[in-house]
């Protein structure tokens, strides 16, 4: 029983579909996070569910850790294989499987990326929102509970992923849920298994909730005098039940780093970029209820983008706001934080952050999906002076602490992985428990990304 | 070690708050199924979580079931002490807690009535949009994931339930989620616990997301010439994404009940019960799209309730159906089935069930939410007709393959409770032992509502 005799029945059963190259090792190692580059044993490349279920077993036998990987664009180092193992690298299980376009969803192999998923979509007039800026990979986005810019619309992976076939920790495969809109028969294994960052389960197949390319689009940056004018619009808007499809928080510094990287010449005032989806009226309707909302709030410096091309480059922007950060300190690191609070707190948390960076001497930057109270603060730092990242931990940890003492969550979308595990006791006090006793019944060996998540885990 | 010791224990702790009395264990042994009349040995009405736990610690220790009780309108028999033991009587419990009217939340209790809630919210501009007809208790609700003629619009309980306060089987409190509109943090046990049936835990505190009161409503009845049109008219309407509030069918037996027992003056046709909610501009847009496609579908009898008393008294009709139904055979009883299919296979489904009522020489009567595929087909029988009662078990066992053969569920929104049991493994297949497993893990001497939802519990 050992990592080395399951790489050993690996090889012998999938062949060429086990690789223990040093470059693709390396490559599965790397990251997009602050961690070591940590390679695998080895990778496999299933093509099916059945082989996973296979792999699974053969694991399971030799008590080998398993790592699903996708894209690997997560920021935690969910995907690094910290206990050794195989990395299952979902790239071949890669198709669209069945459109149902009467009922507005899909069928998908995890390793379908969102923008594939799109392209494939594009000629049925549906599309799928949850857009989390990288093209990460359907499985992936399931498994860390994505979410992104239109979550203030469409909802995350929680509210899209109707139903899942997932492989368990010795091998069987099951399904949960069905193509129905809604069910009362039984636990939700579905919602558990959404977030549950591959501790559970391999996740082979998922289907999602399509919605209806919008027969109108509009999009829009504005800016304010202050961050609270700013958050205040956002509040106003969403009471006020205005359907936005995007509302983005860009702070000062961001304003700075996105003119600085992209040759923009945007006000250097905290901002929000905002699109609108609907009909022709629709849009013009709730463009004007927000625009006298960000006017009564003192906002200004309305630029529409109308045309698709515009759109595209300013949410091009958004999604790429991490070389705008880095451009603000073009020769160190760049470390972005994940909190989410309730709305009514999320002025007073973004100015603690403000203060709290100010107080430690460091260079932050924010943005944020501050429609749902969750915003990203983003550190520069220079990686080789250890009394300096002794102080983007402080921040980190009081930032998080902010979030919990205001009512919200260490992570909004990025997930726990390695790097939000220390937190994970104090965010759920006795209920952490429950997760611990479910992983240990799901999962008796610790085979499934062992490491990760749960701090006992 | 027993039931009697337990309520002993009870009784020497708890005085008044613990009832033997004959009639209210009676009244709690009712049901508005088609169970005998189950009472429970004891009812008891705790006043405060912290008094839960300790009635489920005594219990525990005693392995005597607890049967958390709200208001007692499920139709499946969850309520029911069918192993004897306690009902634990919410009703005590019935404070609203906390409005957070910024957030658009709302903190409660789970003894706190849906109709309750929304007088005490109506100050706020704010309502708590599921609706299942009856004046359900909110803890009912989210045990068994309710939802009603809105979900199309604003979802069910699990997209309504936001974090939850929960007395685990050993006693243990523990707390589920946040305020926060969105989190990555570990497994979502809050939606575990929605629709868990209270088999895992007593859920003794809910938050809710709630709604802005829309600026204007506007519904309507129309009529079609068969059930194709009117379900082909849901579907294009949903693809179109207007965004109904309520799209309700009603079949031509229906209809009849209606004029029955109201008094009213339906054509004797499909129908369509339809609610708009948004702006004034909005409303009229989405009222002229809709009447578009209807004009489309063949579709007329438009009848427009823009009063609200006229709205209020067709949705009154509509969550009255129950004596439209008993109408059609006023001395029989009247059983309602449930399920939920993907939408596109939802004509298929409603002409299926009515086949094998007229087949099987049944009296059946349909009304659905048909936005989400689902309706309950109602057979009016003579219980004291055992050859008929047979023919009615026949149908909802047919009934329930239909829905399953078509990817669909055995229960849109009523729950599994006694009813249902027996087609878990069908719709689940080994999923339901992962259920199992987390129901042993979580509740090991199955003490929590035992009998219910999984067939080996």
């Amino acid at each position: 029983m050992s990592i080395e005799a399951a790489i050993k029945a690996l090889q012998s059963a999938y062949g060429d579909q086990v690789s223990v190259n040093s470059s693709v090792l390396d490559a599965h190692g790397q990251n997009e996070a602050y961690f070591p580059i940590t390679p695998p044993d080895a990778v496999v490349f299933p093509n099916s569910t059945a082989e996973v279920s296979e792999i699974v077993k053969i694991c399971a036998a030799n008590e080998c850790p398993i790592i699903a990987y996708g894209t690997g664009t997560s920021l935690e180092g969910h995907q690094l294989a910290i206990r050794g193992g195989i990395n299952l690298d979902m790239s071949n299980m890669n198709a669209v499987l069945t459109v149902h376009a009467e009922d507005m969803d899909v069928v998908v192999q995890p390793g379908v990326t969102r923008e594939q998923l799109n392209e494939e979509l594009r000629a049925t007039g549906l599309f799928f929102p949850v857009d989390p800026g990288a093209n990460a990979s359907i499985g992936g986005m399931t498994a860390t509970r994505a979410s992104g810019t239109t979550a203030v619309r469409y909802g995350t992976m929680r509210e899209n992923v109707m139903a899942l076939e997932v492989v368990m920790a010795d091998g069987r495969i099951i399904r949960t849920g069905t193509r129905a809109r809604k069910s009362s028969a039984g636990y939700d294994l579905t919602k558990l298994f959404v977030g549950s960052e591959g501790t559970l389960g391999i996740i082979t197949e998922i289907t999602l909730r399509l919605q209806g390319q919008p027969e109108a689009v509009s999009a829009a940056t504005c800016s304010f005098p202050d961050i609270e004018s700013a958050v205040n619009t956002v509040i106003t808007t969403i009471q006020m039940g205005i359907p936005m499809a995007r509302i983005e928080f860009v702070d000062e510094m961001m304003a700075r780093g996105f003119n600085l990287h992209f040759k923009t010449e945007l006000p250097e005032l905290p901002h929000l970029f905002v699109e609108f989806h609907g009909s022709e009226q629709g849009v013009k309707e709730q463009a004007e209820s927000f625009g006298e909302i960000v006017a009564d709030m003192g906002g200004s410096d309305f630029n529409w983008s109308s045309k698709p091309e515009d759109r595209n480059a300013l949410w091009k922007m958004r999604h790429n706001a991490y070389y705008g950060m880095k451009a603000l300190a073009p020769d160190w690191k760049a470390l972005p934080t994940d909190v989410c609070v309730p709305i009514s707190n999320l002025a007073e948390a973004v100015k603690l952050a403000r203060e709290e960076s100010e107080r430690l001497d460091l260079t932050m930057s924010t943005v944020g999906h501050v429609g749902d109270g969750n915003f990203h603060a983003t550190i520069n730092f220079d990686p080789d002076d250890s009394e300096q990242v002794s102080r983007v931990h402080k921040f980190i940890h009081n930032l998080n602490h902010f979030a919990l003492e205001l009512g919200g969550t260490v992570t909004g979308e990025h997930g726990v992985g390695i790097g939000k595990m220390k937190y994970m006791a104090e965010e759920h006090g006795d209920a952490l428990q429950i997760m611990v006793d479910i992983k240990k019944t799901l999962d008796p060996k610790n085979i499934m990304n062992p490491g990760k998540m749960l701090p006992s885990n």
